[in-house]
């Protein structure tokens, strides 16, 4: 299984994603919220790209059937019934509902994973069971961040990083460079997710125009197996990615029998080679599991070159950035 | 001081630079062998985009006086007098010499870093040099990662994040998102820079082209103190930014005096509650030299937004990807 992690929209611009999973990553706010959606029994959530788009498609369906959701500057949009608050999203308010959500980056992210082969919604609040769910489609992984306004976000690139560990603990993962970075990030924050209330500027920005309780409800890790998935330009609760009975961890949890692959073994807890001050989050090791020194699996395309293969331009996810250059000289 | 780190091309795009220092880094190969090469004795180096420039700017000068170089897929280019590798850069081939210089990726960051307010180039070899270099000019600064044919590269990644890791340890600085994951990687990889060899895409192509000895080149740290500045569209050997007398250490080394900022604490050697294997790279608490909790440095702008200011359509740097929108909704 190839992984790659797009880590700004202008990273994923262009990607090809037939055969492949993608996965849409928004932790503040709107993935949280598609899967506090889900989890509360909507029917759908279909991502519309401004607040105009939403009132014309709401305008086909009966009163009450549909609901209204999104924000602009990190507030309700006038009319609206909700804003983007994955604490809003209860059972008595979306149960059986169709809602029309609107935010910028998270938007593009959901469209974007709708175009690959298999496509899904993940958030802290559900990653463990989005990398099991990944791991059981037997497709090569790619993980769509929004970012902040299109710039790197440390918590989705975290979000990521957690999702992908997971799989490449699992199964037998070549790792993009952008994935073995996240890997790196998210192992480091596995333990010390609520730091990133700190080192997060969008998290910062939220607290301080009042969304303290939105940016601590993001930020809590497997609070549900909940899986949206996206299917025909919408999202719908998927089936539950349970862990099988009689296990705990993710490692254990997570499974690629499904694929072929050969199960790697554990890594250590700790590298031998390591002293306790620099014993954190081992990229590294993850990318040895896929590429050991001398193995045949290095002796072809490696993954950044047969994402290269699948670019063409204007492809049809991100903000318009050109796609690479075929050409490999630098 | 704020940081900033664009990890791609498109990261970068867009942003204005002046008033800023900009540091150019492509570790694999083309700052290394600019930092080689003027550490060589070269009187200076002209990036210029392609062979055809190259060769017309060649015919400006007299026979002797100036050395064609660059790559084309990772290989010399016909009729040139050196290729992209930093042992080429020997003061026998290369002293008292103009060089003009073309690679797809590493050109341009170098460019870009010509745009801002002060400039220079920086590669692992020179990287601590660098940051003293940076600190000492007093600006804000970003770091214009080169990568990998337009995508991340981990090895840029992590030279930024050891450059701004000695920048935010002598003083106080507020890193972006970004800059933080960076941070992050430059810390875990610092005790074991080797392993980039299997970690980064681009270091196994080019061991699997034949040059293995230039990637462990590449892979060295802190062997100079040269730091190569960039001036009227040409980089030059800068002064060397050695380090104060009787100091030791980039922390020692370091100092913001001269923007009079105030000096951080010395962050402790393990975090008091991190336990030996969480006790990695601490890339949160470098955000909270910067934004210590309720400190009055958390209500202005923010660093991103403060580069949001400075966004313009069409900007100097990149590969044309859209600037950010101004609209901070998501």
């Amino acid at each position: 299984m190839r992984v790659h992690v797009a880590l700004t929209p202008a990273d994923a611009s262009g990607l090809i994603l037939d055969g492949w999973t993608a996965i849409a990553v928004d932790v503040l706010r709107a993935t949280t919220t598609v899967v506090a959606a889900c989890a509360a029994g909507c029917v759908r959530i279909i991502p519309v790209t401004d607040s105009g788009a939403a009132r014309e498609r709401a305008a086909l369906f009966t009163a009450g059937e549909v609901l209204m959701a999104g924000e602009r500057g990190g507030e309700t949009i006038p009319g609206f019934h909700l804003g983007n608050s994955p604490l809003e999203f209860t059972p008595e308010r979306v149960r059986g509902r169709t809602i029309l959500l609107t935010t910028t980056n998270g938007t593009a992210a959901m469209l974007g994973a709708g175009s690959a082969g298999a496509g899904a919604v993940a958030a802290l609040t559900n990653v463990s069971a989005v990398a099991r769910w990944a791991l059981a489609q037997g497709r090569d992984l790619a993980v769509l961040c929004s970012g902040d306004d299109g710039s790197f976000s440390l918590e989705d690139a975290v979000c990521a990083g957690l999702l992908v560990s997971d799989v490449a603990s699992a199964c037998d993962a070549e790792l993009s460079d952008a994935a073995v970075a996240a890997v790196g990030l998210g192992r480091y924050y596995a333990t010390r997710i609520g730091d990133l209330r700190h080192a997060s500027r969008w998290a910062r920005r939220l607290a301080g125009k009042g969304h303290s309780a939105d940016v601590d409800a993001c930020l809590r890790r497997d609070v549900t197996d909940m899986v949206p998935v996206v299917e025909a330009g919408a999202i719908v609760p998927g089936p539950a990615a349970s862990a099988p009975p009689g296990t705990t961890g993710p490692r254990q949890k997570a499974s690629c029998d499904v694929i072929g692959a050969v199960r790697a073994p554990t890594p250590p807890a700790q590298a031998p080679e390591g002293s306790p001050r620099t014993a954190g989050p081992p990229p590294g090791d993850v990318l040895r599991l896929g590429f050991p020194e001398g193995s045949p699996r290095t002796a072809g395309p490696q993954p950044r070159d047969v994402l290269r293969l699948a670019v063409r331009p204007g492809g049809r996810f991100g903000r318009g950035a050109r796609p690479p250059s075929g050409d490999p000289s630098r």
